[in-house]
């Protein structure tokens, strides 16, 4: 593991860091800020992933975690969204391909050998942390905005036990119906749609729900918000009786100006959930 | 004026503007966030300068002050550190021509027709925001962040009675004994040395100081510490027994990282001036 880079932040530390993946099968960065209390022992995490188009670095410099995390005493991780490099295949279009790996494990040409975001943030990413850093991996909680909320929703469901609390700042609530997420899970997952289901937060709602507090904010303004179907989600959590709070903001849009504006409120409710 | 953009964001607007600017004798561009009290009678305003390559963006998105701010019920203005286009001159390096205005009228050929940031932002701008949206011009502070902290101080000597407030984070302070000035007093405003005394800090603190309070903030671990020389304004502030607050932040550098870490005590320092 290499250190690209630490900026002291709010009395803790910015860190970005690169590593050989096995999982996505080749270099891969990740963003990490640890609060000062890392010094003294290992501290609770909160995963963020992002959304199309973005790296490590977007949340990392836009989204304004690090002071309200640094309050809580919360070390953030911030994983790129694909794989990179001349090797992974890619696409011209900005929602396929590099930088929309939509957090699924691909099983279709060209994307199979490396476009594997379900194993690396699932399983390889939280190994090598744990292992490197001051981090408490019995608490961990996770959030994303758009492609990362699906991607904070769907793995909270699909690994039950991992995460204490989930939220999601305009997820892609339910891409087995949306542009947003047909035309990836094609291509990733190829056309038998039943091995879909588990990359959709609506139909994992009713099929397994979550055990713990889930929190998702989206903007009535939100360019994007026919192709994030917020409708499939709510009543898929109303159906199921799920505890959870899903608020629409007026006026908002899909921008970091978004996320940063909720972001206090996303931290203070992963962290009652970390600290219960 | 033409809007760029508007994007809800802490319960206010960060909107985007470009005008005709005929101080810059071009198109300008310059952010504004509007609390929500500007819905209801003009807000107070505080201005942050940008550094070195920077435009009306980075700290629009990277500084985390909108969330302080509407906090405190005050608009922030970003302008830009230069001309841009076309017609105005520029140079390969980082630190002359565009992004590098150093808020100075240049009067030497290339630079003199256009470059004349400080005409744009301590004349036309104010003129112009002061008229198209709700600011209260009785009531504005200052503050920036490199060249943008030499602008704040600067704007803020030789503007006497304008400014209730100025701060900075790692603020060029002694450009004319520094590498990060003399290079471009030289290029802007010719070889007479007597020309550049009014954009030195740490010149006009001995020479006139600033009737309120002041905050600075630099790092310890500034990568850029020696071309800053803190050391000056701290030597021209207790002469003088200027009001102020200069704090040397143990292991921060000079990136935005930095900035955000505090930029909620800069705007509360402003806030108590400006409601004063």
């Amino acid at each position: 593991m290499q250190t690209q880079s630490e900026n002291r932040c709010f009395g803790g530390t910015q860190g970005v860091y690169t590593h050989a993946s096995e999982a996505c099968g080749c270099d891969m960065t990740f963003g990490l800020f640890l609060p000062a209390e890392a010094a003294d022992g290992p501290v609770p995490v909160l995963w963020y992933l992002s959304g199309l188009t973005c790296t490590h670095e977007n949340a990392m410099v836009k989204a304004g975690a690090q002071g309200w995390a640094a309050e809580q005493g919360i070390a953030l991780i911030f994983p790129d969204t694909s794989p990179r490099g001349e090797d992974a295949a890619d696409d011209e279009a900005y929602d396929l391909g590099k930088g929309a790996g939509f957090y699924v494990n691909a099983t279709e040409a060209p994307w199979a050998p490396h476009f594997r975001m379900w194993d690396y943030v699932a399983e390889e990413l939280p190994a090598l942390v744990g292992e490197n850093f001051a981090l408490d991996m019995e608490r961990q909680a996770i959030t994303g905005h758009s492609m990362g909320g699906h991607g904070a929703l769907t793995l909270a469901m699909g690994l039950p036990g991992r995460f204490r609390s989930v939220s999601a700042f305009a997820p892609i609530s339910n891409p087995t119906a949306s542009d947003w997420g047909r035309k990836q899970l094609n291509a990733y997952l190829g056309k038998d749609e039943s091995t879909w289901a588990r990359h959709d937060a609506s139909l994992q709602m009713a099929e397994v729900g979550f055990d713990g507090p889930i929190l998702c904010d989206t903007g009535t303004d939100d360019q994007f918000i026919d192709l994030l179907r917020p409708e499939a989600l709510a009543e898929a959590v109303a159906k199921r009786r799920q505890e959870a709070t899903l608020r629409l903001q007026k006026g908002y849009d899909h921008s970091y100006f978004f996320v940063s504006t909720f972001m206090e409120d996303h931290v203070t409710f992963h962290a009652e959930a970390l600290y219960a």
